[in-house]
């Protein structure tokens, strides 16, 4: 069975990895032809193809590009693939890329995914063999799909150590938008603030301990992709936002105002937060 | 020679776990009895005593206290101790402290000093051995200090694993704002943001990847000494929160009009923590 990996950065790199030890025949495309020859390089990949080549060969084609890419490539895929065909996307937001081609009339070959799995570095170098193992994939619109097209989307996900969920597009773009995309925008604030503030860069160097470092980490993720997902997802970010800005804007007048009691009623409230990530360090160790 | 510490956490436990193993006679004191008992129990110190006794027997004294503890401890302990012994503190801001006892006429027993080391949890259970081992250690105001008083500290902390940095009090002050206090208020608020607008728990647990986990480390900090060195730090703190909410604003109004040229330049000007940060990854091998 031959895989077509379209986008051979952090992702659709590490998928290529993992399907090539599944057994799979890799092939791949990244427009940017370094990027294309990293790949190769590195292993990711059996070979490079052009577009014309996967949409002969492949039996599965990913889409591991930027939400924007996704959205124009689609589309065309989708026009041109085989009724044996599948495609699947690993897009960070579902609704509109679901919407854009609900209507099309090979809708059921396409699985829209996202496996929740990353790190701040990007391109074929940050690509990793495990970098799937025991998180988890999510799925939308299940139903829209052929059965044998979810079947080896998800099958192929499982054979990479994830847990498949189903879950419908809005509630996904919702949830991301909280527990992903707002604390990207915090860490980027953090990151742009601290290097505006502190003029002398020697100072972070020297002062600054693994708690900064843990909450900028993301800071240092990518602009083109991070761009896209913001753009694409502003209007539940927004929301998400707006809370955040408020609630920042309180915690500064409690501090202007050395008011000790509502900076510890507020703290305590984030408190809660050990329960929530404890009960995630459980579901890890028990997954 | 004996060191007692006062205020038995995570900070003073684990100064006093590794005073022992360094063969110190180490006495402790808490107001808190449950955790003088713990200290205790888990061998943090060899006994507990009175600050009657501490201040008749001990050689160095350390006060591990939040901020305002020390504030209140420090007058009372320079007023009763003796011209051999020594006093020093560890409190995370410095300038209000070393102002306080400015006047003092035993102010050359005192030693200004902040481990630069501690993790989010906290009292005598989170101690543990080698907290500090390879972390800077800053002193303030040395110029004030007895020659024997500073070097009982410095090599004391030198002895623990740590590296003495000098720094006039209002500089570390501002750093800390700038390079720890802020990111603790960022995290705080990101942790009182998630958990309200998430209302569904579970689907933390389920989607939350590591990227919030490590953003939002910090929200689990101790309300109790966070929110004294927020109240002694306000006004630094205060401008670096101002500077925040700007850029966190600006940040919010390029995602409302999706402007992605905007995002991106904030995204790629945030990224050049990846070189600081680095910087600290080799500065800590280095060390």
């Amino acid at each position: 069975m031959t895989i077509a990996i379209i986008g051979l950065g952090l992702i659709g790199g590490s998928i290529g990895l993992k399907a090539k030890s599944l057994g799979f025949n890799v092939v791949g495309y990244d427009q940017n032809e370094q990027h294309a020859h990293q790949a190769l390089e590195y292993g990711l990949v059996h070979s490079v193809l052009s577009l014309d080549e996967i949409l002969e060969q492949a039996d599965i084609i990913g889409l591991c590009v930027p939400i924007d890419g996704i959205q124009s490539l689609l589309p065309k895929v989708l026009d041109r693939m085989k009724s044996t065909q599948t495609v699947f996307d690993v897009g960070s937001t579902k609704q509109n890329i679901c919407n854009l081609v609900s209507g099309h009339p090979k809708r059921s070959r396409f699985v829209a995914a996202h496996p929740l799995a990353g790190t701040e570095f990007s391109g074929p170098s940050a690509a990793f063999l495990n970098l799937f193992e025991g998180k988890k994939n999510l799925i939308c619109e299940e139903r829209l799909c052929d059965h044998d097209a979810l079947k080896k989307v998800t099958d192929l996900f499982a054979d990479m150590g994830m847990q498949n969920l189903f879950m419908p597009a809005v509630d996904h773009d919702r949830h991301m938008a909280y527990v992903s995309h707002l604390s990207h925008v915090t860490s980027f604030t953090l990151g742009l603030t601290v290097l505006d503030i502190e003029k002398d860069e020697n100072q972070i160097f020297n002062l600054a301990s693994t708690g900064l470092a843990s909450t900028v980490r993301l800071a240092k993720s990518s602009p083109i992709t991070w761009g896209s997902i913001f753009t694409d997802n502003s209007k539940n970010l927004s929301e998400a936002l707006e809370k955040y800005i408020d609630y920042i804007s309180d915690f500064k007048k409690a501090i202007d105002s050395k008011d000790l009691e509502k900076m510890k009623d507020m703290m305590q409230r984030a408190n809660e937060m050990r329960r929530v990530l404890n009960g995630m360090e459980l579901k890890a160790l028990k997954f």
